[in-house]
């Protein structure tokens, strides 16, 4: 399926200011801000001045918490995406519920405490990030997160992913019958979305330590509709008199 | 993925002589020869002069088998190409184990009382057959079928094919756990084909009868490999300092 783009001009805006280079900008002024997000059940909250603010919401990471404050501003991350800041981007330190700095196994302790699934699903929010997808909670669909080539108010998302763990060890056991995919598709088709299967293979390794996530695999599948007059010969199809 | 013709210039050979063309010249031949077949266990053998067996080879129905007859050809023809000749194409008569010939409605209950999933397996097959699919067995590649553009000797075959049945009327449950399409789209993949799953929908029609054919629906869904690097902004992917 082509990326639908929102507007006519919008892909080569797109292409002048890709994520990769948004994300780095991000990375650097959050260094030089030296950001803090304070810890609160399965989210961070950070605070933000206007150059951060603007950063954030153009890599797409977050959502902005309206509050009466004038030259603060309010971010509302979710796990995956506080972890990313955090233990990807090294731009974000996160604050305990005890008020202290927590360093990345700490966090990765407290995350899997959570929310039994932190693990593959972080590891399926990286491996996109990594490679420059927008990647958003995807709750509205019925899916894990959705998938955008850049900002989403340049473009829709294209894929809608399911994260499943291979093996027995699957944490949840959702969704690996064949009847659930198809429902979860004719959701996806009706929003234009591709389904991508995110399959993480933890190849033997567990959660226990953050170190185990470099082990763990990713195999990437799409789930798509197929037209079987799509690829044919010619404009004779269905006229050749076969009933 | 692209078609892949096995050498240069097969493709425009395939486009002067459509495979719908072909088919529809085997029809014709057929029935002026009045070509009947022999209904033997779980396939139907057919004999055949030169004209027809040329044309049986260039549709690619059945198998032919190698005999000491000079002027007549033996073809084996599996349970859904014999049906599809004979109800579809209405250019072959199948004659009983009794001897006597069969009309549609005998041959659909005896197919079926011999193989639970014909009734599923023939509307897949003739789905994508009246598409000008080539259609054929694939079980060596551990699916129901493999489809092919146009003949064999021109192209791979594209497409990996499972047969599903929609609802709890499944034939015999196969295949319908994620980590078994995880297993085939592997071995797809190997031999660069993508899965094609074809649900079939009864619609609450069972198969006592012939008529219920046409009740049901088939739900089409493609699955295979997604490379997250492949539609990405430019060079610079994984080299942005992320790691």
């Amino acid at each position: 399926m082509a990326p639908r783009w929102k507007a006519k001009g919008l892909e080569s805006k797109a292409l002048a200011d890709p994520m990769s280079k948004i994300v780095l900008e991000l990375q650097a002024s959050l260094i030089r801000f030296e950001a803090r997000a304070l810890l609160s059940g399965c989210s961070a909250l950070l605070a933000l001045e206007a150059e951060q603010t603007n950063l954030l919401n153009r890599a797409c990471f977050g959502r902005l918490i309206v509050t009466a404050e004038k030259d603060k501003h309010w971010f509302h991350l979710g796990m995956e995406e506080a972890f990313y800041l955090c233990h990807s981007l090294k731009c974000l330190k996160i604050i305990g519920e005890d008020n202290c700095p927590m360093n990345d196994e700490e966090l990765w302790r407290d995350m899997k405490s959570k929310k039994g699934t932190f693990p593959e699903f972080y590891k399926a929010y990286s491996h996109l990030r990594k490679r420059n997808w927008v990647v958003r909670p995807g709750s509205q669909y019925g899916v894990d997160f959705v998938a955008y080539r850049h900002h989403p108010s340049l473009i829709h998302s294209e894929y809608a992913v399911l994260v499943l763990s291979e093996g027995d060890d699957d944490a949840n056991g959702r969704l690996r019958v064949w009847s659930d995919f198809h429902c979860t598709i004719r959701l996806c088709g009706s929003v234009a979305k591709t389904l991508l299967v995110l399959n993480i293979n933890k190849n033997g390794q567990g959660t226990v330590s953050l170190s185990c996530l470099e082990h763990y695999d990713v195999g990437e599948r799409t789930i798509m509709r197929w037209n079987p007059e799509h690829c044919q010969e010619d404009q004779t199809i269905g006229e050749n008199g076969i009933k």
